[in-house]
């Protein structure tokens, strides 16, 4: 098969990354070069922007344009939270049929290859010619099929640069530190903060994650354990244990009793997904351990949104990745006239190569992590996890190092 | 005069900044060159190290050592916060005496500077010759007579890089974005996040400061306002708005109506200071808006103990600058045999000379953000401020473009 001739349409979705328009960049201009491509358009704020064909032509971008885009966190086309219905889906393929678009790029997590399968299967049924290729993102990385995703690596950079400095900030002033992390359902983000330790003592001392039952109990257990042989002690939790129900499915009573105390009702959105982002976990997990443990200082953090669109922290490895994705989904849509979804091989120790995986054992699935990640005690993560992570935070990163001097002794 | 023989005590105070020991290691290196300086001895922990006696012999640090742990953030000889009163600045003179040290190097913020004022006074009244020199840092920037105190650049940096990012969040995905940023009584790092706007329509667009009466009402109507016209809204908050009291001292109904919600009293430290760090406040401001306004997506963020110790954001200025300062005190104390508080003097744009202040007029002062630094309404800051700060925050900042097509046209 040869010249299938028409538009490129492109659009971002979902929450942003400090890499994903590498991604964007990385797909425009490769399709500015294939003959066919007749148009680049992108659409404004995701699907959204197809739906009310909101576009902008790329192929009137500069290059300079373009490059300096890619090195802008966050989604420059716009975003959308809409998650399309069969309707939606089907309008987004008539905008197409309309406009002679051909090919489709949508660069976006779980929810975001689900609609790039949709419209898929509908262009498919009715005869009409579209390849439709997913562009993975997610700074919580829990895409399956694919080795990571873009985003997370930054994140993780961010994550783990965060912990290293409030790891020096610990050792000048003692006490125990708390951070609350990004991550639903999946701890990947909150496990990267593993990787600010360089010496044994340093923190975080805990990890905490959503792959296992969170205990009031054991967390002030375990605090109070590390905190008598150091002095001090870091946590790190995810968000998601705010969210954690027991193994019948109801809310633990933590989860309850904390958003209890704060006075307030978890907001929900469409998807019926509980806003997580508020500060009132970790003022409260704080408060625990001062008033059951009684140790003095201790101070909390929720990281929040600066750990997905930070400008200025990036992994060398995931920009060039990120923009290898987009290079690569162009070449499987319009070089060899192929849909699915993008997904990055780990070959060697590191290299990666690109594949195109079926979007349909991509969408709306959900990688937490795997149990050879997480140690025995449920609190903390193994060296194979380090092993997975190291490579990825990329190079420069910031030095570390403790005074190496003789104390004074005297009485002699 | 010459021929003070003698060793050298540094030690580091108060909360830390991701440059302070630049300031230690320009000034250990420094005394090391000095012949009548016997020893280096960094105290532990600040004034606490040497009424214990609790050092190490940093002459016996390597300079690669040394140079590493220059361009790690925070404090690396540990810090403290006692706050010394007469018996125990006595009692640190008093271990001067015993080991005979005559240069004393106190890296800290106003606590600091009024330590080294008193035990200065102690040796003269009791005739024991010893040198005693503050150190400026402080990520407030509060300090009198310096332009700006070493720190708080990279502070800056790190709050005007995070509202970068948060502004290409809010852009991409719209709705009202509010932080919460340090600074109990002045308004400098809140400011700070004005250097993140680009476009005329970036934001913050609104800014918040202690140094103005906070009120909830005008608070309201401003986001009102500037939604309808953007469609979005980010806003900068000083913690301090948190402490805001009123004209007549007493606490204003925000605040304790705030408290109040969130079922908590405010820790109080030793002294007299409410603890501000948690993420309750940036919770009620964002829930009133929700509330008040029927905006439905509104965010928020404390950046909390992140904007003073993050790893890997320095500005380049900062970190020569926080070096210098600690070797021309090592100048004026070893060279000179003077005794007071370095300064940074701005004498061109940019360039600066340092200078030895009188100790007594930077101890236990806090300098506010001036007037012509504030703009009219009291809910942002004025070009002089953007002027006084853009060259603070260094080389290498983030790139932040957006794309620059054209809008495609239909129906002609």
């Amino acid at each position: 098969m040869s010249g299938l001739r028409g538009k490129v349409v492109i659009a971002q979705g979902g929450g942003p990354t400090a890499v994903i328009n590498q991604s964007l960049v990385g797909a425009v201009l490769e399709a500015r070069k294939f003959p066919d491509v007749t148009r680049v358009w992108g659409a404004r704020h995701g699907v959204r922007g197809i739906v009310n064909q909101h576009f902008i032509d790329l192929s009137e971008a500069t290059t300079h344009n373009l490059e300096r885009v890619a090195q802008t966190p966050s989604s420059a086309l716009g975003s959308t939270r809409d998650k399309p219905d069969a309707e939606y889906c089907q309008n987004i393929l008539n905008v197409f049929k309309k406009h002679e678009v051909r090919y489709f790029f949508y660069i976006g997590g779980n929810d975001s290859s689900d609609t790039v399968r949709i419209v898929g299967e509908y262009a498919a049924k009715e005869g009409y010619d579209l390849r439709a290729v997913h562009i993975p993102k997610t700074v919580d990385n829990d895409l399956p099929i694919t080795d990571h995703c873009p985003g997370y690596p930054s994140a993780a950079r961010f994550v783990a640069s965060a912990f290293a400095g409030a790891n020096a900030d610990n050792m000048a002033l003692q006490g125990v530190y708390i951070a609350i992390i990004m991550g639903r359902h999946a701890g990947w983000l909150t496990a990267a903060s593993a990787l600010a330790r360089q010496h044994d003592d340093d923190g975080p001392h805990l990890i905490y994650l959503p792959e296992r039952q969170f205990s009031i109990e054991r967390y002030l257990a375990d605090i109070d354990r590390l905190y008598k042989r150091h002095s001090r002690c870091i946590v790190a939790i995810s968000e998601g244990v705010w969210a954690n129900r027991d193994a019948k499915g109801k809310e633990i009573p933590l989860a309850a009793d904390l958003m209890r105390k704060a006075g307030r009702e978890p907001e929900v959105d469409a998807h019926g997904n509980v806003q997580l982002s508020g500060g009132a976990l970790a003022d409260e997990l704080a408060a625990t351990v001062q008033q059951q443990l009684g140790i003095k200082r201790v101070r909390s953090d929720t990281f929040g949104y600066l750990q997905r669109s930070f400008a200025g922290v990036v992994s060398d490895v995931d920009a060039r990745e990120a923009r290898e994705v987009g290079e690569k989904a162009v070449h499987y849509a319009c070089g060899r006239y192929e849909s699915g979804s993008v997904v990055i091989k780990r070959v060697g120790d590191y290299a990666v190569r690109y594949e195109l995986a079926d979007v349909k054992a991509i969408a709306a699935k959900t990688r937490h992590m795997p149990d050879e990640f997480i140690n025995a005690e449920g609190n903390h993560v193994t060296e194979a996890f380090r092993h997975y992570l190291r490579p990825l935070l990329g190079s420069d990163r910031p030095v570390l190092e403790r005074l190496w001097a003789p104390a004074v002794k005297f009485g002699d």
